[in-house]
């Protein structure tokens, strides 16, 4: 590929840019509302206001890198990127997209000669200083089109070619409900820690302690200890834990695929009682407790 | 303390003599089976082949380690030891014991002017050369006592004294809690992978990339990415995993102090289904879908 260009310059897409400039790459960058632009700008990368621009002055054979929310708008700029773009031309979908929407896209490009790639990618806010990780899925042109982009973009070592469309985002898929799951251990675990009769524990030294020399030390640990050294006690933090699709995707095709995932389950579903703390399953129980035993209702 | 003792030469108690013997600092071993001195004496430490042997070669104050497995054992050591140690000496216990055992251990030998550490341990076979994670609860004078000789054991910053009496086992089995849901997390990830359109995927490339600027990286999956470096498939392990209490533990403490730990439960009890595949549930089960639905029963 002769040029690259970001479209979306969100967070990720925003500082995904920002990295490829700083590596000396030349990249183009689009958004839908143009006051992203001039800050890319500013750091070195060539700017566009249209779909049309971008694709005129990128030269050929180009890679457009979606990094904008999946499902509708992904949707739209695919389709929009595709009747720009020339044959032998690359659209990454970096968006965590569902891996069969991969599948469909790849077949949709390739019959107008367009190569496409599916790319997970994490990291989050931290990916710009210390590189992203990236999980890629597509043809082999498709990987060897997008792969110095992919080099510049992640940590030494820190991507890899999963297998054919679809593979970059089903893994990227799993790789969240792993996360789900972690995420849930350590709560849990620091949950204990502060009922119990030791609750007074100084909960970022035990983070930073942990990390240094234990079984269960990661990246994630150190992130909470951040956390606890902001907020000891969490009290600015409300127990609400949002979730983007990849978890419920993951749990579904556990239960496709007959696979256990018992753990990654527990923390999808935990989520949804913390968005939905009197959820009409614990009013029922606690109704049916009245009518069997005729324990008191707290009423709404 | 003006020495220290290990009792107890395991892979975990040999390996912390070693330590300190390799940090310089001068090291009583005493181990119930005594071929396992030999090779500790040989790498510099003070052999003892009986407990009064021990304490006699030790100048007080004397701190003795216990390392060896929590209950019976444990507790029969602790009885000795007290009968021999002085006031003023330490006796830390770093087994997985249960935290109501410090506690009323450290009663007892308060009692008698003893003062006494429950220490968790973490790092396994890998503590010896990356140094320990050691969680500490007793009264000040007991953690003070033993600090310089935690101190050789640990990397940098990897001790805490979590609190009084029971707080060092009652963390680690927190940790142990954390850790049995994280390795449920990743095992369900890469089962996941394995069974997918995408399942000839390279796994240990897989851990390797994830370990590189993904969220989930961990040290965890570093150990995950051995495995796979040395059986790609894990053709030649078998899904038997063993217990050893501490996650009981840590799902009898949940449910004491009412603390939701969904996570953690899956993972022991899916733990529990690993060790008895033809457990009864499963079969009564498949007794009920056989009585109201006469789907077929596999005959044992």
């Amino acid at each position: 590929m002769h040029s690259i260009a970001i479209a979306g310059l969100g967070r990720m897409g925003g500082n995904m840019a920002r990295r490829l400039v700083a590596r000396g790459v030349k990249t183009h960058v689009w958004n839908r509302e143009p006051e992203r632009l001039a800050p890319l700008g500013a750091a070195g990368a060539v700017t566009a206001k249209t779909l049309t621009e971008l694709v005129a002055a990128m030269p050929a054979p180009r890679a457009v890198w979606m990094m904008i929310p999946a499902g509708e708008a992904t949707e739209t700029l695919f389709l929009g990127l595709l009747s720009l773009l020339q044959k032998g031309d690359l659209i990454i979908d970096g968006a965590n997209g569902h891996w069969r929407d991969a599948v469909r896209r790849a077949e949709k490009a390739s019959a107008a000669g367009v190569n496409f790639l599916d790319a997970g990618v994490s990291g989050g806010i931290w990916g710009l200083e210390k590189g992203y990780c990236v999980m890629a899925g597509g043809e082999k042109p498709a990987f060897a089109g997008a792969e110095p982009f992919i080099k510049a973009l992640c940590q030494d070592g820190g991507y890899m070619h999963c297998g054919g469309p679809g593979a970059g985002h089903f893994t990227k898929m799993v790789h969240n409900g792993i996360e789900y799951a972690m995420m849930e251990a350590y709560g849990e675990g620091f949950e204990l820690i502060k009922a119990s009769p030791f609750g007074n524990m100084d909960l970022a030294g035990l983070a930073g302690t942990w990390n240094r020399g234990s079984v269960i030390r990661s990246w994630l640990l150190e992130l909470a200890q951040n956390a606890f050294d902001k907020d000891p006690r969490l009290e600015k933090v409300s127990g609400v834990v949002a979730d983007s699709g990849e978890g419920r995707w993951t749990v579904e095709e556990a239960a496709r695929l007959g696979v256990p995932a018992p753990a990654i389950a527990a923390a999808l579903f935990k989520r949804f009682t913390s968005q939905d703390k009197d959820n009409f399953g614990d009013r029922l129980s606690a109704a049916l407790r009245n009518e069997f035993g005729g324990h008191g209702v707290k009423a709404r």
